[in-house]
């Protein structure tokens, strides 16, 4: 293999697949990026068996040429070494030569680097992705949709189904839910599916999180394959293979009432500031509990206390505040990190008493709900 | 005490003591930020005994009313707590009103909070220091000083005196002097002193790290008074007391070379740039070494190697090269640490021989020395 590539385009392909490069791996050809190139373009591949991130280089844009290929071949390099060290080479050309038992050379301007490359050979192949199954989604969709769930799944290890986010597409409806059993997200979306559906697909969190980070700003079309164990993104150049968690997502339909028996109409951001201020004080305590009390002048009151530091309490104003006076304790963590996803200036909460779950939806759409439990507390 | 304060000012006068709270304190009171609330305006003070910062907020400026003090007094009020509530309280308005057992109201629009206040009179004194030696020392070249020498100091508390930065005035000239034994810092600059002079003033370098923080970016002259066993820097509205480190810091005039069998000059950021590549590979083998050596053509070569990884060569032009070909090992992260305080586009690196301390100085002007001792490598 030997060619000659701009470090540009070089560099931003390196950062997409090192998101897959595992830093704790035991296999070691695993911690490198495999190179392959032929007259066609350059792809560079990682992967930690969970997923796998491939980015391909061309040739040439329609104003400029930045790759060209002298001798096709393959080579897998150190991954930390090399994502560090291209982004910090001094002149836009770089050189890479493979010769004898995958020896390498890379040369920009007047660096010269001789790396012990590992035969690509021993690198696993990419899985096979039979693509019946495709929808198209628009980039910032999907990453709203992941950002609005992916925090409530659960990082306890012992219930692995539910590290995950449960998708299901029916009837053009794509739905995303993650729950750690003590809070539930959900976020709906239409989707142009002509007749694909699934259910039970289940794909981990902190894959999703990675995936939301190489999601292009411009808002471009990312196509979704679901295949028989494997789910594929393709971003333009990058494809990125992800495995599905094994085992059945809890059915969590039975448990979001449906009716109130108190239902509260307020501003997401002042909920969201006076939350913030009773967490405060009650992160001290590590519990984390926040009370809320409707009021009879029809103004709701948060609260959290603390033995050794004293006691917040904040009035709130409610645009709207139907039914029975209620008293309530919650996490006001939990809280915190709804009201940070939802996306309408007002927000609807509805409650069937001090002991069953709290409703949190945006008011100006049905797009997303969020459930979390309360505390029970005696007093 | 009962007053009411503007948010910005207080928060602004808690930010700038707050550096002064230690988190890991064992004794109670430490943890908390002091006010005292008098007819001439609000202080604010924390101490962690080595350092006390103390804070005036006026109870007005030209333009506006920061504070009406309604009943005068004092109060200890939690520290973390109070530096995250105040950033966050509702109204520009804040009222605070000190009862019973310290029992503190804080009030801000719809908020309303009640703190366990602590007694005042427990809180540690302020030092007293006699303001005979005073110097007066721009703030700009007080943080460059600070940032050109502090990085030298050691981590390492069995050496505690050389956890400090060493200062000298004589006949008008300020010097700090930073070292760990392995590599050495000083900086020098002019300063209208009068007849004032000292030495063997040594301060806790990571104390001057956090006084650094808080010497304002508009370029405001700080007072420095060194008393007995105290320094007090005057930086506004703020006094920041520092105690000084105990013992006899060493004399470290002899071990710096004024002769030189090899001298280079060189551009200071194309060689920040080569030993930035080199470093990368040389701190995968942990010891972060790396070569330098002089060639025939009056260039000069940086070279790093890991058995696991592989080599890095670099070629650099010198602009000047006198004296005995060299070739010789040291830490690169210590060299880079001092090239990015280098202010000149050349340096000059000065060497007496592979085993001999190497002395790095900015061309253009004689402020600042920098010395790194080799390794001693067999090839």
């Amino acid at each position: 293999m030997k060619l000659t590539i701009l470090r540009h385009d070089l560099n931003e392909a390196i950062q997409n697949v090192s998101k897959a490069v595992s830093s704790r791996t035991t296999i070691p050809i695993l911690s490198g990026i495999k190179v392959d190139a032929t007259f066609g373009g350059v792809t560079l591949t990682a992967s930690d068996t969970d997923i796998s991130i491939q980015s391909f280089i061309p040739m040439e844009t329609a104003d400029k040429t930045i790759a060209t290929v002298e001798r096709t071949g393959s080579v897998v390099l150190p991954a930390k070494f090399f994502v560090e060290m291209v982004k910090k080479l001094p002149h836009e050309q770089v050189h890479i030569d493979v010769g004898e038992r995958f020896q390498t050379m890379i040369r920009s301007g007047s660096t010269d680097i001789q790396l012990v490359g590992l035969d690509p050979e021993e690198f696993p192949v990419m899985p096979t992705v039979a693509e019946d199954q495709v929808i198209s989604v628009p980039g910032d969709l999907l990453r709203d949709m992941i950002r609005q769930t992916v925090f409530s799944v659960t990082t306890n290890e012992s219930s692995p189904i539910l590290t995950g986010v449960l998708w299901n597409l029916h009837d053009g409806s794509f739905k995303f839910v993650a729950t750690d059993r003590h809070r539930l997200a959900s976020r709906v979306a239409p989707v142009e599916s002509k007749d694909v559906r699934f259910s039970n697909v289940v794909i981990s969190g902190k894959t999703l999180s990675e995936l939301a980070k190489i999601v292009p700003d411009q808002n471009v079309m990312v196509d979704i394959v679901v295949a028989e164990s494997q789910v594929l993104f393709k971003l333009g150049n990058v494809l990125f293979f992800s495995r599905m968690l094994d085992g059945t997502y809890p059915d969590t339909s039975k448990i979001i009432p449906t009716t109130f028996k108190t239902e509260l109409v307020l501003n997401t951001k002042l909920l969201s500031d006076a939350i913030d201020r009773a967490y405060l004080l009650s992160r001290e305590e590590k519990t984390n509990i926040v009370r809320l009390s409707t009021m009879e002048d029809g103004s709701i009151e948060i609260s959290s206390s603390s033995s050794e530091l004293g006691r917040v309490t904040e009035q709130l104003d409610a645009s709207q505040l139907n039914g029975d006076p209620l008293r309530i304790a919650f996490n006001s963590k939990y809280m915190l990190d709804v009201l940070k996803v939802i996306d309408s200036e007002e927000l609807f909460i509805g409650f069937t008493g001090a002991m069953s779950p709290i409703i949190i939806k945006p008011r100006d759409h049905d797009n997303s709900l969020h459930l979390i439990l309360p505390y029970r507390t005696t007093n």
